[in-house]
């Protein structure tokens, strides 16, 4: 039985996503909902797979799918495909599941020769438009299949514009389009090593391929990692009866949105242009109208036009993203796709549509991506630091935020910049995918050309980075590294501030305030929390993290570092005292100087929980990292601590590690100087006493590190224990307290029905657990982890997106062999993946208690928990 | 119902060892089958356990058998414990599963106080010998139970010596002693803030009860450390009824084995020592006299000995060590237990008593230790290098084999200059357990004092070290650290060379031979290949050290590291060419130099192993390694490579990782740089090739090291394959190779089916899997992992012995899932693990099918393996 892997429109439907890609399915779904589509056929992701999996090639059995659906497709337009007299053209389109714009997007046109460019020009009585789809068609299958740059067409083109003294594109008459066909095929010709291909099937075939190997070019890759898309779903290609809108006055082409996908206004939004084709609008190149004024100039199309969406939002219970075309005052729908909002428009369109009576809280919880809230939980401008400053230039508000930064102009220095830790802001002419990698890194971005449609807009809002576009204020001189503004001149590393909102651009940094949720913010959290069973606490070291986190919604502290606190400028000479003294005693003796100070700590933590769980860890790193290292450092603190330079540097240089990672630290310092774990229990549970008297019962959770046998727990545990018993009776109270573990080190997972008899709770520290079942030093890896991402072996980082096939093993295990001695034992993770929604998802599904993240990750958690809830039912 | 703890030794018998420790069980066993014992009872290994759950105290329940066992014992002797006229005294001794010399030992005479001490003068009629008991009595307590320091007790005793003007102990009359014994109870009153105790029955329960606390002495730990030994076997307690070897000339007191301990022979082998008690023989205080004498003293007695001696042995199918006492003409065997033996000796007794029948084959390799077969296999003296040399001074040959080091005279120094990578010989007057790890850490030892049963000899013997005991020829004096012969006087620092076969010493460096195996041992050896289901590879990166490895039986190259020939003073440079240029090309130019040397290198190899498989590895560390880090190198290097110092400087730093563990390394090496992994892989199969056309046909093993990702090992695969496969093609021949990889990241053995998918081998790297496992840096652990066994977290140093709890559920795993993906899949082992016995037994427990060790521990691991098919049987 063979597979079928080519499918027309009216084969398929919406659900089909996975085998037509999105695109695909849509258009199928379109069709058959009665909606005016080009019909065309699909090329499914199985294809794709296939491809690879037969070296890069299309076998026959493919392409014998190919070319019935053709001759099916020239039955229903009437029409021949390579005709001289009545040519059918396709448009060729990528489209796998999810959108991804690092992909080989479109080639129109397809079909064309030299040949049937002539039958074209009668056909349509317009020879101008023939020549000019001709010459489009081979520069597009040129750059986007072949792989020839474009700035060489380019090249070609303006030379005969030149020529010719033409300022317009459309000054170009057709003879001036032919001369311009006849430099491209040359061009072509000296590239590619062959003719332009004149079979209009040989076109098809190559750009079908083009598409699949795009799946796995560079661009494609990153794009996959920075959006958890994984490299084996494939993509499909969309192969479409072409329509044309540039074929005169009563022709055009645009964008549009159901709702406003900026704020989630119910209007519609969007931008076209007269006598153009798609590539057009979105490339940026010419500065389109906005939709609503299509009602003045067509008010048919734009009656049903309008109808067309209302239909569309309804059927799919979600606002619609769509491409059309009016061919001769007929309109063609080209794509419906759910659009991409910001994290404001996803809420409010959220909500709306419940309102509305369009979906139920939990189908509105799932079109809101947690990733998302990130856009509204960062700074906006403070107010009156933004009065006191003048706009120099004004754009598009193409992606709401504040952002500030140092300029760079290319995405490569943009990337090195922030790698650094400098905030930066990425200024462009107009920006292409090659730019994706920068504008993840910038805190904003700048373009002087395209509107709120054009790519960096686009890609911005997805990414939920503030966004000024079009911003014709500007003079942006990429090679000079500068952009002027009237006289003035900024310059690489200047600073300025973007308002995404307002698109106003300021030449300065402006300070920043903590963002003011909205009512449908609040109301979207209340539907997740009313979903969700995984809790959500946050890590926090200090009572205004804290206090951040409670406000954001956290359940309790689930990771707090006492080690953060012995950096502070008031503690560190206690704790190098602790390190250089040679003996317990007098260690004991620094530590009691920093007793009242972790003890007023905590009081200041639990105050601010005001009386929700509080998980501290005790001391992890190694001890040398609280010394100095430079020269002028150790002899600042010898002379400081009134020892010899000598003897501190021997200090210093004993304590070095050749892995420190794997060194003496966590519960080996314990092990080591249970006096430290002594001092700060003691600290944890006085602190507890205190503000019991104010009425706060607070259970601490003792949490001992880096245990990899429960030998090492048992041992500390029992300083811990032994300790607090001791305060808690001086006290003359009742108390209780819990004490617990990181799971952090492959043993303890695997041995966590062990570590279970003496641990109460484990704390998952996927970071740690990562380092060291991957064998990946966080801090080195970055020197080949881009290698891999290149060559496909990892496709997301594992320190961000937890490795589930792997790690997560290790977590699932450790919680099956933890809740298997102690069925009540309580399970969360504290690692960076606590607050990253695919790993959420996954200790939902593994029964994790809760997870624990960055204050400012909290509410996403709270979604990604409801999502996880929702997907796992 | 209460649980059994106290045996009185008619209850016992050999089998409870478990319960009644070794001695409990013989003593038991002697009792049993009708020789003269003193009789007594055994306070059980699971009293001691209970001691430590109840918080280290002796509860009313087993005290109330104590003194039920006691009871017992006075109607067998007639005689009253604490009576005044005629007391019964005892002897309290530890006696754990395995002879534990860390711990406490033996309390002589346990029973006199001020009142009975008259009693047993009057009834021995012998007032001189019942306050000598009683002295020894209280200084032994004094010293052994109650912790106070024997040098105190020794300066009352000398002080009474120089007052009364006595030479000898003998010289001193029972009012010397009494002195003696006032001085003493003084001495206890100062240091233990009590009276010496009065009740017999209290100063039974502190003995008992020390001797529970010395099982977790920090000796007692090392002792297990070094030994296997769990700590939660624990040590019953040994209460007999003392018989006495020092009342007069018809008394004694010796010990003996059956066999000749130190070559086997056949011939009762030990010493004697007229009216002594058996602490003067083995301390080595007094030079004891060779047991065939004891037939002209006492022909009777010795008549009894030598029958007694032949029963046992046969009645434990074993070479036996005893314990005996004579009591006024009448023999008392004290204990008797497996005697401890050389390598040597240990083979030679296997096969002797498979000759004589007692012993099957089986039954026969389970009498030797693999790890002691190390003894054989370590180098002796040069003959010609020998015969050159002169002694110095001769001793007792106590155990054999040859050392040459720097001389030390403190168990610490010898400790820390062997950890600086110094060979150390340890120079003392006479051993105690303190000195155990110094002695483990030096090649040899020589002492000034004491016999060959002394306690340097017996440990040196258990441990396979060198050692001359009893060299009465030298002169010296630990305090000035130096010892003289004659005038010539040799200081710490200065070599020397024993030979413990001859009991040699000479004062100079003597060169040394790798040894020849005797017949005896070639039988052990092919005894154990017919048992043994394991094969049995080597770890070898030479030509050399693989016709070792294959000399000593060696079935196979488990691991070939390629870096190593690297390193080499002819490569290097063009390794660093390979590191410092900036691009494929050059660095494709650098690689075809080592090319040659690196298929040269392989046919050495291959040819040494005539056709036995050879597993190469490709290069596996960070490539910062092969670079110099010290200013002047790099200076030089620069200069050689014509780079500028600040360029090589940079190279330098930025290759330069956190944690190189954990950094770019391995495979990680050939997914940056594929052209390292093809010129490994043709130098490789060219060098088959090569080897070919000689008719060795092998099939290479090429192994990817690091791997934590099926899909890294399919990218370097890949390479592999494709540039293989070339090679064979170019050669136009038939060749089979294989590829598979390490399993060393916890990731690759959670994930071990997905590998197996693509490896067609695992090779267990073990020293990194339990790096990554553990969490431990092995290069930093050394400062954490000694408070670790202090505080009894770890018992054995998990590099050295598998961790089979937690890096041994890894192995376990992976071997599982290996197997399911791919049923044939070969497994092997390359850690140090590979050596290690016990590893092996797990090894072969989790179904690989070879262990990969260094050469010279190849015979070990054939032993190894033969003893855990028989274990598993």
């Amino acid at each position: 039985m063979n597979n079928k892997y080519v499918y027309l429109f009216k084969e398929g439907n919406a659900q089909m996503r996975n085998l037509l890609g999105g695109k695909g399915a849509n258009l199928a779904e379109m069709t058959n909902i009665g909606l005016p589509v080009p019909q065309g056929f699909t090329v499914t992701t199985e294809a794709c797979n296939k491809f690879y999996v037969d070296g890069e090639a299309i076998t026959d059995e493919v392409k014998d799918q190919i070319y019935a659906a053709l001759k099916e497709l020239e039955t229903m337009n009437d029409k021949k495909f390579g005709d001289n007299s009545n040519p059918l053209l396709v448009s060729v389109r990528s489209g796998a599941r999810a959108s991804m714009p690092g992909m080989m997007d479109t080639i129109l046109n397809l079909g064309l020769t030299d040949q049937s460019v002539e039958g074209l020009a009668k056909v349509t009585h317009n020879e101008r438009f023939a020549y000019d789809s001709y010459r489009r068609f081979i520069q597009m299958f040129g750059d986007v299949a072949m792989g020839i740059e474009k700035y060489q067409f380019d090249a070609i083109f303006d030379k005969v514009k030149e020529e010719n003294g033409a300022n317009q594109d459309t000054d170009l008459t057709a003879e001036d389009l032919k001369q311009v066909i006849k430099g491209y095929k040359a061009l072509y010709k000296r590239e590619i090593g062959e003719d332009f291909p004149q079979d209009p099937m040989k076109q098809l075939m190559l750009a079908i391929q083009a598409v699949f190997a795009s799946w796995n070019n560079a661009r494609a890759i990153i794009y996959r990692r920075l959006n958890d898309i994984p490299g084996d779903w494939g993509t499909a290609v969309n192969v479409q009866t072409m329509v044309f809108g540039n074929m005169g006055d009563d022709s055009g082409t645009g964008v549009a949105f159901t709702r406003n996908p900026a704020n989630g206004d119910k209007a519609l939004f969007g931008e076209y242009l007269i006598n153009a084709q798609g590539e057009d609008v979105v490339a940026g190149i010419r500065t389109p109208q906005p939709i609503a004024t299509l009602g003045e100039a067509m008010p048919a199309v734009y009656k049903q036009f309008v109808e067309t969406a209302e239909t569309l939002e309804k059927h799919y219970k979600d606002m619609q993203d769509m491409e059309f075309t009016i061919e001769k005052g007929k309109l063609y729908m080209l794509q419906t796709r759910n659009g991409k909002r910001t994290a404001a428009a996803a809420i409010k369109v959220a909500v709306d549509l419940v309102s509305e009576g369009l979906l139920t809280k939990e189908e509105a919880l799932m079109k809101v991506e947690p990733k998302q809230l990130d856009q509204l939980l960062h700074p906006a401008f403070e107010d009156k630091a933004l009065k006191a400053a003048k706009p120099i230039a004004k754009g598009l508000p193409a992606s709401p935020g504040a952002a500030t930064g140092k300029i760079y102009f290319y995405a490569a220095e943009a990337v090195e910049a922030a790698a650094s830790g400098e905030k930066v802001i990425l200024v462009r002419l107009e920006t292409s995918p090659e730019d994706i990698e920068g504008m993840n890194a910038a805190e904003g971005i700048l373009t002087a050309r395209g509107g709120m449609t054009s790519h960096a807009a686009v890609v911005a809002r997805g990414m939920g980075k503030c966004c000024v576009a079009g911003c014709s204020d500007i003079q942006v001189e990429e090679k000079k590294k500068q952009f002027a503004v009237g006289e003035k001149v900024y310059k690489e590393g200047d600073y300025i501030s973007l308002d995404g909102t307002s698109g106003n651009i300021y030449g300065e940094q402006i300070a920043t305030v903590p963002p003011q949720l909205s009512g449908d913010f609040g109301t979207i959290m209340e539907w997740a929390d009313e979903v969700r069973t995984l809790k959500v606490r946050t890590n926090a070291d200090t009572p205004r993290d804290a206090a951040q986190a409670v406000e954001f919604g956290a359940e309790g502290i689930g990771l707090c570092r006492t080690e953060h606190m012995f950096f502070e400028e008031d503690r560190i000479p206690a704790v190098r005292e602790m390190i250089l003294v040679k003996d317990e005693v007098q260690r004991r003796k620094a530590l009691a100087k920093l007793l009242p100070m972790q003890k007023s700590d905590f009081i200041g933590i639990y105050k601010a929980m005001g009386g929700l769980p509080v998980t501290v860890r005790l001391l992890d790193p190694p001890l040398h990292e609280f010394l100095p290292h430079e020269e002028k450092d150790i002899e600042a603190l010898a002379k400081e601590m009134n020892v010899s330079v000598v003897e501190l540097k021997k200090t210093v240089d004993d304590l070095k590690e050749f892995n420190p990672m794997l060194g003496h630290r966590g519960c080996r310092l314990a092990v080591t100087y249970p006096e430290i774990a002594e001092m700060q229990t003691r600290a944890i549970i006085e602190a507890a006493i205190e503000v019991a008297k104010d009425g706060l019962n607070i259970v601490p959770e003792i949490m001992i590190p880096l245990i990899g046998h429960v030998k090492e727990l048992k041992y500390v545990k029992d300083v811990v224990v032994k300790t607090a018993d001791e305060v808690i009776k001086e006290a003359g109270i009742d108390m209780k307290y819990m004490v617990g573990t990181m799971i952090e080190i492959p043993r303890a997972a695997l041995t966590a029905d062990e570590i279970a008899t003496e641990a109460e709770f484990f704390s998952f520290g996927t970071n740690d657990l990562t380092q060291m079942g991957f064998g990946f030093s966080r801090d080195d890896a970055g020197k080949f982890l881009n290698d891999y991402y290149k060559k496909s072996i990892l496709e997301s980082d594992p320190f961000a997106r937890i490795d589930q096939d792997g790690i997560g093993k290790l977590v699932e295990m450790a919680a099956k062999l933890g809740k298997q001695t102690r069925p009540d034992i309580k399970l969360g993770i504290c690692g960076e993946h606590g607050g990253d929604p695919s790993s959420i998802e996954f200790c939902h599904r593994v029964g994790l208690n809760y997870v624990s993240c960055s204050p400012f990750r909290v509410p996403i958690a709270r979604l990604a928990a409801a999502h996880a809830t929702i997907l796992n039912k």
